[in-house]
């Protein structure tokens, strides 16, 4: 086990900006609701009271931004929609550039993030995390439209393998992403963590180059290795999916480890 | 394109047995019933006649033998349960040799072909076309078994992309067998076409050598290059899901191509 602060003191010197990832990072997801992370609300407060730059970067995609900015304000974040870097806008900037008119299969609640986007017609399908509209009929729909294109474009919002919530595991937007794969002999194109693509438009609107950025997470996978793979150094927080197997894993090592985002703020703020 | 006859003469004369794929060869599928296709009857019956052995080798898991065969009498077909080759029995003598314990995640009327089966505290989930029942929970349900087992055991009856009924295309278990695999990072074992075992063990029920049989399928993977892969001879008819584009599939070519099972066993039984 690497120690946070004796690890860190070298590099974090440097830091300008924080990247948060927000479930298992500011509070625990479960149902309709959820509870802060022990400690999470202050430390939001005290990264914005240091000058440190900071952008919440987040997967969500069971609810527009506002819906979810709304409940996390409701637990006692500090937080605005401005500061919400999500999978759906940085899809619908894809969708207009490229003029793709999607067929959604998403969740109820992330229909309206498409309000403005022209979905007659489709010649792509969108696939987010669309938990109970994961039915037999819609994934067969969503097939059919894909395996209908001459070249199938599938874009996903995040590949995630699989979430907890209070009522247990529940399969996430990656599995299903990997089932349409398979079916249409295509590849997704994924919008969302870890697409560098991703973490370089939230650096962006951060204003904060690679090398000066610190992004702290839960996910091993599409935390820490998507933004080491853009240059920034990343934290594993031990709250939300981290499991103690995520240690050895083959392929990531995070620059360090906390044990939750008040241990990080701790440490960082302790080096500037 | 190849001609059947005369590609043929040259290895059809040392053939003893047939192996029969079922849906797209025999008969096309669709709600409930299916209509045989144009002289499939009399062909099998000509194979009987000729003193050919011959198997019906399917990967058909959306009802019992019983049942399936029933419907193929009732069609015409001369056709016995004990002709069939499928893959819920071999999943079954499997579960027994190994001391599995199945989680099901099938058709309701493939159930029964499970009854002799110890299916309490499951340490192995079996995924087959469940159809109706891949529902969210129901997937869920089976992807929580497998994660939390120690070292996840999904076996899967067949891996085909998707297939043709009356109301159109449908994801077929290939699709939900590559969700599970990816949500656990596990590799499926495959019953049924194209696994090496399956083709081995209609051989077997057959008595006949893989250089003394031929395969006659429409699925230019799991038939043709399935059983090609155990030394056999294949040939591709051109109904059920036969595509075109097969003929310019990168890795498979079947030994020839026949407009349909009839002309098939005309060419065979000319050699003979």
């Amino acid at each position: 086990r690497q120690e946070g602060g004796r690890e860190m003191a070298a590099w974090a010197r440097a830091v300008r900006g924080l990247l948060l990832d927000v479930s298992g990072v500011l509070y625990d997801s479960g149902g309709d609701g959820g509870v802060p992370i022990a400690g999470s609300v202050e430390a939001v407060r005290r990264i914005k009271a240091s000058g440190l730059k900071l952008r919440f970067c987040t997967n969500e995609t069971q609810a527009t931004r506002e819906k979810f900015v709304k409940k996390l304000q409701g637990m006692g974040f500090d937080i605005s929609v401005a500061e919400v870097t999500a999978p759906a806008p940085a899809a619908c900037r894809i969708l207009k550039e490229r003029s793709l008119r999607p067929h959604l299969l998403v969740h109820n609640d992330l229909v309206p993030e498409f309000a403005e986007i022209d979905k007659a017609n489709p010649n792509c399908v969108v696939i987010g995390d669309a938990a109970e509209n994961f039915t037999y009929a819609n994934l067969n729909e969503a097939f059919r439209v894909l395996i209908g294109m001459e070249k199938p474009v599938l874009i996903s919002l995040g590949r995630g393998r699989y979430y907890k919530e209070t009522d247990g595991l529940k399969l996430d937007v990656g599995a299903y992403m990997k089932a349409l794969e398979y079916a249409c002999d295509v590849q997704a194109e994924v919008v969302g963590k870890p697409a560098k693509a991703f973490f370089e438009s939230a650096l962006a609107e951060m204003g904060v180059p690679p090398q000066e950025a610190i992004m702290i997470g839960d996910d091993i996978v599409n935390d820490v290795g998507g933004a080491q793979r853009c240059g920034m150094r990343a934290l594993q927080v031990r709250t939300g999916k981290y499991r103690p197997c995520d240690e050895n894993h083959p392929h990531v090592k995070p620059d360090a480890y906390v044990n939750n985002l008040a241990e990080a703020v701790d440490v960082i703020l302790q080096q500037l």
